[in-house]
């Protein structure tokens, strides 16, 4: 194995190939960061040029997931990979999926930073959105991380933060509802708000998905549908 | 090619194989078109006890999706298969995973159909929220169904209907909040009626996805992220 956590094959080109899957999957990771970045502080700052720049790089994140994932095919069917190969194989296919969903998530939270920039209504809640918008991103780069050094170890510690963002966005719904029935003026911004922090909500759960798959691709287990603890034996037994 | 669309192999085995995993595909759409048949029940029904059944097959389904896409791994590394093969068994993997997610929303409506059952709240808004859970059941049917007989103009045509979902969702989500709005007291009702309108929306998009898997396993062609226009081409070119 490299210090990558990739076994070495006897043809150069079959590692090629695959490490040039690799970092292709990390420079569409690093494209969904960005947007990631951009919308939250779009959102926090009320810059609807910002938000209009993520949302103009839909296409370029969405040609990277069909190309990566033709090259995955093209893989599959000339390499005939078996075991760990296989492994990184499928764990890459599913991987951009997710990444891609990422990207539309991001594309959301873009959107509505445009139109609460419009409405120009009162933020006193965004404190804790703004918050919740770093804990799920720094959740992204985590994973990404685990899935550049494929580090299983990594990736549990990243999944083990789900549960967190969760009940961050329970908090905020609680919060923005109560806000709304306040003052029913504020309804349509608190919406707004409402579905920014759903967003982040799935996007804290499209980055625990992304370090599944680094554990099934390190483990060689599949560890979706299981609680963390469960996890946590398949990663350390 | 058989009547199913379904290449016919030398090895008979082989065959008997990807039929197996067809036929899976088929049993897991069954169990989540159950799901979701009885989460609108017990929405409009106000039945308890219907929406807590859905809650309970969610181990089944989850087992489903381990086990198929288990058995395509599998498939991959004894067959290596190529060609039609190969795209059968990467779309059965994807579409595995959005049958997974179309559950997943069943059981957020058979949540919100408990939480609102417990509530008895007025639900005169509930006839066009009705109407769009049937709109996306019978795209999720449909959807299964272009699979079952490999139909890519079938697919085409339930791919087409997502627009249709999207618009129903957006005058419904209005709708909630003008009735918020109106009413403050209605507030935590409506909002429980927003995330039932959401997740068929987004049912809505899988059942899209699964018609572009059938599109690619019979025409060849990656046809996400296109428009409909664009589709069209793709199956009738």
């Amino acid at each position: 194995m490299s210090s990558t956590g990739l076994p070495q094959h006897i043809s150069k080109q079959f590692d090629n190939e695959l490490e040039y899957i690799r970092s292709r999957v990390l420079s569409m990771g690093g494209l969904v960061e960005k947007q990631l970045t951009d919308a939250l502080s779009a959102l926090m700052e009320s810059d609807i040029e910002l938000g209009s720049a993520v949302l103009d790089t839909e296409y370029e994140v969405n040609a990277m997931e069909v190309s990566i994932d033709e090259e995955c095919t093209q893989i599959l069917a000339r390499r005939q990979p078996a075991a760990g190969d296989l492994r990184l194989i499928t764990a890459v296919i599913k991987t951009i999926t997710d990444l891609e969903r990422i990207g539309d998530e991001a594309e959301r939270i873009a959107n509505m930073a445009i139109d609460l920039a419009e409405k120009q209504g009162p933020k006193s809640y965004y404190i804790d959105i703004g918050s919740m918008g770093n804990y799920v991103r720094n959740m992204v780069h985590g994973a990404l991380d685990a899935f550049a050094r494929m580090d299983s170890k990594a990736a549990l510690e990243i999944a083990g933060r789900d549960p967190g963002a969760d009940a961050q966005y329970g908090a905020i719904v609680r919060q923005l509802i109560t806000y709304m029935m306040e003052d029913p003026k504020n309804i349509t911004s608190a919406m707004d708000t409402v579905w920014s922090a759903r967003a982040m909500e799935r996007i804290g759960d499209h980055a625990r998905n992304i370090c599944e798959y680094v554990i099934y691709f390190v483990e060689g287990k599949d560890v979706r549908h299981i609680s963390l603890e469960e996890m946590e034996k398949e990663v350390k037994g």
